[in-house]
């Protein structure tokens, strides 16, 4: 299967994944403001940021569209991208030692059908982390433009344990719920 | 933590995971025979052969040796590399749809201590895969140098539905637990 995406995120983590596991991408992102509803559950938030990407995307009927959107929640909060350094530090404490849960939810947009929504969920375990570890990393700046604060596939990689579930979703794509769904797609659509 | 780390493999995806996690690496591997004995659990196979990989390269007493040996283990039987592309389409086949286990031994060598040997077990769920779907994987050569037959960072990414452990030890090397080993070590021996 080569199949053709057209990506509704700027997320250059997403792009890789994507073209790692064999699809052609077209990058075609819009802006969509990023704020829970009062109350609002991190599912039901990620599924309706993911549709709200996918819907702000122009795009042709017999293109493609997947949007996506990532969030680390724990003790029932969501942590989003930190807003400074000290905003890094006070997530990655929040974490260490610690299991939390990353979500991630997709839409996908295909012609006039109705948009497929869903999402993945994965458990992530820290490593306890000293004070100066958390310092150092924060140094690096990888924490900066990530869904709380670290980078899985980076200099992260030193303090996750363990996780349960996807892999991919951790990174922001949960890469073979894409497949399956990209496949059943293009199993109606023969004609692509 | 900025170690330097002599890492005993060939292997370029080892490599970058060290790389990735922040530590300097320089590769120094010597060939040893990678073969079970008679009855030879997987366990006991991996860390056996980290150490033995470990003792067959040339070090100074400064520093610090890394090696690995990683296996895929489905009813109770290892798989290591195929042999050719039917091979590895027997592999696919057996883990098509199932959960397998990926062992990795690893082995720290530094000055005249004793070696750290330990291991490190991730479970891994494929989705079932169709004859098309494993014969198009093949065909991309991916399989080819990899225990069990997968690459879980390349295409086989669409594959796995699900890790449960150490998602780098899948790939061949589990990063936080070399992280917290080095870092003992080091701090043993604050001179480094």
């Amino acid at each position: 299967m080569t199949a053709r995406i057209v990506l509704a995120s700027k997320s250059p983590r997403r792009f890789e994944l994507l073209r790692n596991a064999g699809f052609s991408v077209e990058v075609r992102a819009a802006d969509v403001e990023e704020v829970p509803r009062p109350g609002e559950a991190p599912v039901a938030y990620v599924r309706r940021l993911a549709q709200s990407k996918a819907a702000a995307v122009t795009a042709n009927p017999d293109e493609l569209v997947l949007a996506a959107d990532t969030v680390v929640v724990i003790d029932g909060r969501i942590l989003e991208k930190p807003a400074d350094a000290q905003d890094a530090s006070r997530m990655l404490r929040l974490l260490a030692g610690r299991e939390h849960i990353v979500y991630t939810g997709i839409c996908l947009r295909h012609g006039t059908e109705a948009p497929v929504v869903d999402h993945e969920e994965t458990r992530v375990e820290f490593s306890a982390l000293t004070d100066e570890e958390i310092e150092d990393y924060v140094a690096t700046g990888e924490p900066m433009d990530k869904a709380g604060a670290y980078g899985i596939q980076g200099y992260a990689s030193r303090f996750v344990r363990r996780v349960d579930g996807c892999y991919f979703n951790i990174v922001g794509l949960p890469v073979s719920l894409v497949y399956r769904h990209v496949s059943a797609i293009l199993k109606s659509c023969p004609a692509r």
